[in-house]
């Protein structure tokens, strides 16, 4: 098979002027040194880790496209405080792109196995027609797997994975999860009951919370209810979680799940002292759903911390051998524990028009976008 | 020596219907079991600890008093809030004082090497004329050492010595500190500057920067000054800290640090990732002299964590031998490193006039109090 001379890649950048530009790069086509293969990329998921990289601190309510095809070009305003957060980036072109899937196209001498193989790839750049890769990189699939099975097989996959390894690291016994109702809330609901663990989910609405009851859940409570405190802190007490992990970051609820733990100590005889319930309660803020100031009442103690996490972080401090046990695990459950739902299948022109960035921008439950960087343009 | 029938003890209770009441209780004199000593209480510090339990969160600025000598009683109104936050202790009667020295008055049989001696001593009741302990619970001061010398010889010296094990602990290098103008804070310089880390002062005034510089701080910033973020990035630039403990707990100011790690860190090639800097950057809230909620910005990446801090639980997990090591340091160094100044000595009935609290409760650098529980009320 011949490869074409050239391919595209997404490019992010923030220029010196105050404003955020992406477009389709051509690249010229790689070759496989010895221990390489090149990844003909078929699936790529949206995450928000994605869009985090792609748009940053920009003004993306006032986004606009020109062009049409490979030579759509996105732009948009970013204010003055964009610029000072995003500093370290400006006037460098970022590939985006966490994780993907594709068929192995070309290998290196020592790689031939791979020819022709669907395999799942994590680490940058995915957002291309193609992707060159060591193949100790490459996650092969299962002979009955798609592309789209694959395409999200890292990020959220070893994201919930971790959380419940975070949970038993630290010394904690249950979980409190946010935005639960999201495609990772799913997920991690699918693991903790495979697991035994006992997780508090927190929703939005009554239809979030009606789909996580419909697979089984038992502890959701809704933010939208005047009851939610009260609701949270009886969860809280009957599972003891003293660890929580927020997709919001902005806003009270880290302070409020805090509180609710407080409370629910203060239930407990001995839990106690003057300086507030004993037991460490911990929330990581793993998203930026609401991007306004986080605000701690600090009205639970001193035995508290809240903090930011990431994955690779995560797994740098867990070690090899805990991350390559949960990678088998993904690939034995893909379909199954860690299966995800796509709303939408789009192409790498059309994740720069302006409107679809508003619909996967909004990152509503349910709206889960995946590239094809295959399909025509 | 024949010993009073009954001695006097400070208590404080929040009742249910919304008030603070703190009183002087006649209590019984104990007699020394086998392995116990009976110390007259000669010295004991007002700490912001100290304040926590005496106060909590009673709106101290509606404070009054009534009575006299061992008959003053100080009463202060509780909001909603407030006794929602002090749930766990409604209706209780809890004694105060973390920390004081005396004399051994009388001794059990298998602490008879303990009698007369003045020694220090740490765990809770030290706001009476006599406290029972354990004879190990005591830390024997010096023959030049007097009771004021030893009677902070626990709180802020391991306080400060812990910040410099928790650095250490933690993989941190250098410090920050805020509020550093305090005795706490003048004691860290000390520690710091005999074991060469690097700390970053944060005061509130040219009066404050000037006290610290004169005992040969390197870095010293002012937050009431406009330059106050330009100068902390360059300190915090230049010492590496990325660790800070911080007095205030309120506000902004654990937030403004984390945000001047962070801009410090883009300064260094290949500290900064796309998702911020790398290296974990920490902020403990130890104390909340601004008890106003902290806000947090979040432009720092994902590598940083804001948390409660507190000297026991720290002592409970660095263990034994590292508390034994900080201990016996202390008394070697009680009248340098450690050396305590205080603005006032009061009586036990002092501490509960109104005019008297507004003082010490304005929590002013150069403002100490010690209660001398032996003098004449």
């Amino acid at each position: 098979m011949s490869l074409p001379e050239t391919y595209l890649q997404m490019i992010s950048t923030v220029s010196t002027d105050g404003e955020l530009q992406m477009r389709l790069a051509a690249k010229k086509m790689p070759t496989p040194g010895p221990d390489e293969v090149l990844v003909r990329i078929e699936a790529t998921p949206i995450n928000p880790s994605d869009q985090g990289v792609m748009f940053g601190w920009s003004s993306m309510d006032k986004a606009t496209s020109t062009g049409t095809g490979a030579d759509t070009i996105l732009k948009a305003p970013v204010s003055k405080h964009g610029m000072q957060v995003m500093k370290a980036r400006v006037g460098q072109d970022l590939s985006i792109g966490n994780e993907g899937s594709g068929t192995v196209v070309a290998v290196g001498e020592n790689a031939q196995g791979l020819m022709g193989k669907l395999v799942g790839l994590m680490g940058g750049e995915m957002y291309a027609q193609y992707r060159l890769v060591k193949a100790a990189m490459c996650l092969p699939l299962g002979p009955d797997h798609t592309a789209k099975d694959g395409a999200a097989c890292f990020v959220n996959p070893l994201t919930a994975s971790s959380m419940v390894e975070a949970m038993q690291l630290e010394g904690h016994t249950a979980l409190v999860h946010t935005a639960a109702a999201s495609n990772l809330g799913q997920m991690l609901n699918r693991i903790c009951q495979a697991d035994g663990v006992q997780l508090v989910n927190i929703v939005r609405s009554e239809a979030q919370e009606k789909l996580l009851r419909d697979m089984g859940a038992q502890y959701v409570v809704d933010s939208s209810k005047d009851s939610f405190m009260a609701d949270l802190t009886d969860a809280v007490h009957e599972t003891g979680a003293t660890l929580a992990f927020d997709a919001t970051g902005g806003g009270r609820l880290a302070s409020d799940i805090l509180s609710a733990m407080e409370a629910a100590a203060a239930r407990t005889p001995g839990a106690y002292s003057i300086y507030g319930s004993v037991k460490h309660k911990q929330v990581y803020l793993y998203g930026g759903l609401d991007t306004s100031e986080t605000i701690l009442t600090r009205g639970y103690g001193m035995a508290w911390g809240v903090g930011g996490w990431l994955l690779p972080n995560f797994l740098a401090r867990v070690g090899q051998e805990a991350a390559d046990r949960m990678r088998a695990r993904v690939v034995q459950e893909l379909t199954t524990t860690f299966a995800n739902d796509y709303s939408d299948e789009i192409s790498l022109a059309d994740a720069l028009q302006s409107e679809v960035v508003a619909r996967y921008n909004a990152k509503k439950t349910g709206a889960k976008f995946l590239i094809n960087p295959q399909l025509p343009m």
